[in-house]
């Protein structure tokens, strides 16, 4: 846990997944206070009986003032959230006066988006803080983690991954590809992580060309030079069902880079399933 | 056609799609003598009553040998080839010489395998040239070719869909993009453009999320650094369907960089379809 941000009361602004239920239960766990924010009639089950913010991207004043009223300080953006569909006629004033900045951002990819948003959130005198700095332990351990080993060819294709997952992170298009006996099978676009592998079910079968060569391997690494307080890439039990699926046989990620959802659970899934997952370390830009 | 090729008897190794027929097309044309060099069993269609090589991919003793007593000292590789499921049973000797540079260069992508091929034809005294030193007409012209205009928010997109595609082709990936809203929806990768617009279609609606907004393009690099006798991107009126069924407003590609297979047919494809073709000068490596 970060030593500045201490057990100051902390907003967790809600998307997908189960990384802000984490969150919240390690808030409620070592007692921090904390409350969940939900945008636009966003409501997954776990909220419910947790202390809750309903929000409108449009109205940020309302937002703003009652993160303030509560005493929070503090604030991380955890699990993804798709771009808003937004109604200018519901725009308060504070909409309107982000509006020049927020907008043009929007449609320059997800980095560009986010870090408006985090400039607008401290501009309003929050912190913003990364999930990683409540919950240390989610980031990525290096090494094997799994019972299936790695092979040499694998290898290969851990390496190639990891660079064409770094490359497309440097044009802002996404985090993950998947490579398979040399050869790219799928690089992560706006869909994510399962869509993609999704694509490589589907597609992917004939373009393994030696039955006994390597099944692929499923890579994430965070955007260089991004928001590490936002959007790092995660992994979870779903994503091992999801590599399976597609036939790989494993999943690397960058050690410390990339939120592991639940560990012990993730790693025991991928036990269930033959999959190998492997922490890299690796030089944030070693490919430039 | 290039000063330097002339007429000379010209071997066409065949893949996919319509670019080996509109060379031999054009070679019988202009009666320039020409013999279509077909791999493993492939025989389409426009193949009957055309001058045919049988090849193995296993024994190139037996096809170089073919060639040279044909007279063939020129080759030109046209359409997408798989790469061979080699069965080591079957090498001839050549191809137990050859082994050692191109089992290797099979596993690093395409474009190391495409200049290992070259090299391997051009150790055996043969000149490789390109479909469009053939078919100099087949190279994409600057400017807009369609009926439909391309608004400002489209030369957001075809920008970004440009710069993507390239990134992607320096990874040795692809060679092409899809970009709506300034979003990447996709990533070309080795199952090609049409896999990639499959995907489009399936997944891309809800992340353009202004219902006015950019409905999106396909955007078609050279890879940077390619050798442009071999493998250049290509479209054709197959690809105007599919880039309409995944909701996109048009194509771009780089102006003299891509081939298009049958221009007037492909242009009439978009103007019926209500899509916009545009070929963008471009500096090869303008976004280095």
């Amino acid at each position: 846990m970060g030593a500045d941000v201490g057990n100051a009361p902390l907003a967790i602004v809600a998307g997908d997944g189960d990384l802000p239920r984490l969150l919240a239960e390690e808030c409620a766990r070592i007692g921090r206070d904390y409350v969940v924010v939900l945008f636009a009639g966003f409501s997954p089950d776990w909220v419910t009986n947790r202390p809750v913010i309903e929000a409108e991207f449009e109205k940020p004043a309302r937002m703003f003032k009652a993160l303030k009223k509560g005493g929070f300080g503090h604030v991380a953006f955890a699990g993804g959230m798709q771009r808003p569909q937004l109604r200018w006629t519901k725009f308060d004033l504070k909409f309107w006066s982000l509006a020049p900045k927020l907008l043009p951002a929007m449609k320059s990819g997800d980095d560009v988006t986010l870090r408006t948003i985090t400039a607008i959130f401290e501009a309003e005198g929050m912190e913003v803080i990364g999930a990683h700095d409540v919950l240390e332990s989610l980031l990525a351990p290096s090494g094997i983690q799994t019972v299936a080993k790695i092979t040499k060819a694998d290898w290969v294709d851990i390496k190639r991954g990891l660079d064409i997952a770094q490359a497309s992170g440097r044009m802002d298009v996404g985090q993950g590809a998947v490579v398979a006996q040399g050869i790219c099978l799928g690089v992560e676009s706006i869909q994510g992580t399962d869509a993609m592998l999704g694509f490589v079910a589907d597609t992917g079968d004939r373009f393994r060309l030696d039955p006994k060569g390597s099944k692929g391997v499923l890579c994430k690494v965070p955007k260089p030079g991004q928001d590490w307080r936002v959007d790092l890439p995660s992994i979870g039990v779903g994503t091992m069902v999801s590599a399976a699926k597609a036939g790989l046989a494993g999943v690397a990620v960058q050690a410390g880079g990339v939120l592991v959802l639940g560990l012990e659970e993730t790693v025991a899934k991928a036990d269930e399933l033959g999959l190998f997952l492997v922490g890299v370390a690796r030089d944030d830009e070693a490919s430039e």
